[in-house]
């Protein structure tokens, strides 16, 4: 048995839990950070038999790949005219840090 | 030495705690999920001895276990009458998920 | 490979975090509990090669030591004069939970 331990953006969190929950894994969801500038993460824990960490690893890897993205930025600069505009800027977001381990039980109730 | 990660119900984590605590077990309690429809949920750490595996799991499985609860819906639904009237409601609450994990070293400075 | 899971204080956590990036250790940051009467505690994730885990150790446990601090209790107390007065309070700051386990894989993406 292992405990796959996956802290993913905020953005990417409930994608990879419904594709994981439809491929028959259960997930736990930990607590989410807050962040200002940028959106913060969210840790997920998953329990698998050895010959599903695999599977799991692949479809975190796929939902939660680094990836650019252009945003309006919410805090509009000031220009010279003295017009606030909002603005693009173009973004990283995405990535994951995951850890295996091995568990020695895993109980749901 | 083991670690025991106890993702349980933020109603039960303050019994929980204080029955390990009266157990002589140290327990470290990480951030707790806010929720809105369901209430959220937090995770313990605890680090103990292989032959006291089985008395925590003991205690979290006992307070934490899945049961029935009548609440009254706080967002009254609204009847034909134009009248709006709060309405009791059957929901789960309790329940865990828990992994044990072998740990080479525990440190509380 | 080693997972360093530390529990720490909420105002040594931006510390222990630049101390560990400069020595060139990469540091997930998990969620942040709020405490009313007391600073809450952040979580952090490290991955490390087994022969570095010494040296991230004493990192946190330089960083993190309980120390005294004396605050000026923001809720200020009623004396017999009827005059609401500040004073000083010695309280425990700093402390950390640290576990160390042994981890199959570490993924960065
Ligand atoms: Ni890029
Ligand atoms: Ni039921
Ligand atoms: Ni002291």
């Amino acid at each position: 048995m292992k405990l796959i331990i996956a802290i993913v953006n905020d953005e990417d969190a409930i994608d990879v839990i419904d594709l994981l929950n439809e491929k028959g894994f259960r997930v736990t969801k930990l607590a989410t950070t807050g962040g200002f500038l940028k959106s913060g993460n969210t840790t997920l824990m998953i329990g698998v038999d050895e010959d599903k960490v695999e599977i799991v690893l692949g479809i975190v890897e796929e939902t939660c790949r680094t990836r650019h993205q252009v945003i309006t930025n919410p805090s509009p600069l000031s220009t010279t005219t003295g017009v606030y505009v909002p603005y693009p800027v173009d973004i990283e977001v995405g990535g994951a840090t995951i850890f295996v381990v091995d568990v020695d039980q895993f109980i749901k109730i």
